[in-house]
């Protein structure tokens, strides 16, 4: 060391979702703020409902702070959640003990209830949330910012909730594609405006959530997933070069391929299902892959768990990698093997 | 023609799944029988409750002939459901407003309750209604048996009934693989037991519903879903050669491919996301293919059902190809938009 005042190193999520490989994988985990963490519990009591809590800096930051604080991840995600948006846009939303709640939206009532302009700055107490979050984390941490994508916003919009079927949203699509299509603009600009707020304020990394990717045949894939996605990475790269954007278009199986081709995200994060060896030969030569260990592994703990990260980092671990989960943390999931799995990663594969 | 008693001709279903092409692709619907149909629901209104339903061979045939009577289908499938087998190896079974109900096992419990042997003689009120239907069919029309794939029927005898996350199923399957297999391997048996106990009354062809296939890793697919089918169509095609086996590993996305190769099914059913053209490319040079169309365009009917329909038949019925949904019938279905499909189906390709 010289005693000339040096940058600091690149963290290492940073390095990885630019092309490094390391050695040690970097880590975090979707969810990794929640209720299996009884201090998360206890913050969570402190607020009325579940959008006030979101909405509260002081509260949303600490919940982003609290895991980093007991595991070490190599980055804080902020807490929030991808229905704050239709909120902001106008939409009524709660949640009941089954999941949110929203009056929806459908043909017949349109989109004119809805207001773009502003919708930023009406979410303005996540950016709050992200300034004190940036100055709290450790300087090898990194902090991700997210946000829904479209098409999966889109039918916890038009179907009011959570869905099996997804009727309501693909009747809507299918038989109305142009009508439909003016919802999905106004999220893609809406979660534009909103990453952009978010990038601006302090987060270095954005994930974009397709919680839903996987229920759509192919031209609707395209036309929903695909096509909205390139215009947020195509938007955010214009403005924001260097702030990698990864997408987790959950579910789309073979279609895991085409997104990867042709939406322009810089990483790409894989569940549960996508098979290793397929991202190893068909995506890692295009991009960086995270995932995808079963978060279920990380409730039971023990030797499975063990032999499964082994197994990932084994076979994922020859080019850029992000290590996850294929999908958010369980609730009961226990805070031990949380710390178990920390101290894996922390050590040389065999 | 000549005077001589001639051979009936083979009929469409079963001519296809032995690898012909037709001009006009043989259909039927997976839940063709159901709640859409008025005319079930009065004849639904007679039993007390569903598992009596299923298993009153008067009911269960007459629900099972309804739909060809009203549509022509190419095929009737047995009116039934996945999870009389646990019912008939002595778990206790309900129905309430959210689906079925079961007392769990599990770890703890293990599965020494449950009772193989006569299995099959239990479920004879199937038997019953298979021969039924056989009498009542068209000449022309097939009768498919079916049962759930072993993975599918143990996450329910596990669960206890529906799942989002398959918690308690898979921490079964990760913790304790050698007991978990216990229970795979009774449900293998007593799956072919019933499937030849159908095939031995009637049906000429059986589907194997895998309906939670797309939750498992690959090294749990192969275990869970590939190797237990291969033993049902390695023990039916013995006893049976000319029955064929479909195969539906729903949601198996990027294992789809694997799954045709290894388990040994004569016909796959593809689920809705599955794309045409890998359908085309991948598949069908194997095996006949069957599906796909989304289950939510029949429900909205118009020129977005006939759309969809010619571009499937215009992809795939240049090989062996059965129509059918993705997924199964959606009750909010109007019949009216079934009978547009019977008459779409008739006519031939552009």
């Amino acid at each position: 060391m010289t005693g000339a005042k040096s940058e600091p190193a690149p963290k290492p999520l940073l390095r990885a979702l630019r092309g490094e490989r390391l050695e040690r994988p970097p880590w975090w985990l979707m969810r990794q703020a929640g209720r299996y963490l009884p201090e998360y519990r206890a913050l969570r009591a402190q607020a009325r409902d579940f959008v006030d809590f979101c909405l509260n800096p002081a509260l949303a930051s600490e919940a982003t702070l609290q895991p980093v604080r007991r595991f070490g991840m190599d980055a804080a995600i902020i807490f929030a959640d991808i229905l704050l948006v239709p909120q902001a846009l106008g939409q009524k939303l709660g949640f009941g003990d089954d999941g949110p709640l929203l009056e929806p939206v459908d043909e017949a009532v349109g989109i004119s209830g809805l207001k773009l302009e502003g919708v930023a700055s009406r979410l303005e107490p996540v950016g709050e949330t992200i300034r004190r979050c940036r100055v709290s984390l450790p300087p090898q941490t990194a902090l991700i910012g997210f946000a829904g994508a479209p098409w999966t916003v889109a039918t916890y919009m038009v179907e009011g909730g959570g869905s099996r079927d997804f009727q309501r949203v693909k009747s809507w699509a299918y038989r109305d594609p142009n009508g439909f299509q003016g919802l999905i603009d106004l999220l893609t600009e809406a979660t534009i405006d909103y990453l952009s707020m978010q990038i601006a304020t302090g987060v270095e990394v954005v994930q974009l959530f397709d919680s839903w990717a996987g229920v759509l045949p192919e031209n609707e894939f395209e036309r929903w997933v695909i096509a909205p996605t390139r215009r947020i990475t195509a938007a955010l790269g214009e403005r924001f070069p260097v702030v990698p954007v990864i997408g987790f278009p959950r579910g789309a199986g073979l279609l895991y391929e085409r997104y990867v081709a042709e939406s322009g995200v810089d990483a790409v994060s894989l569940d549960t299902t996508v098979p290793r060896g397929f991202a190893r030969e068909r995506l890692q030569p295009r991009l960086p892959v995270q995932g995808n260990l079963d978060p279920v592994l990380l409730v039971i703990g023990g030797e499975a768990l063990e032999r499964a990260v082994s197994e990932l980092r084994a076979t994922l671990s020859g080019r850029p990698y992000v290590f996850n989960l294929g999908h958010g943390v369980l609730p009961q999931t226990p805070p031990e093997n949380v710390g178990m799995l920390a101290k894996l990663l922390s050590q040389p594969l065999d």
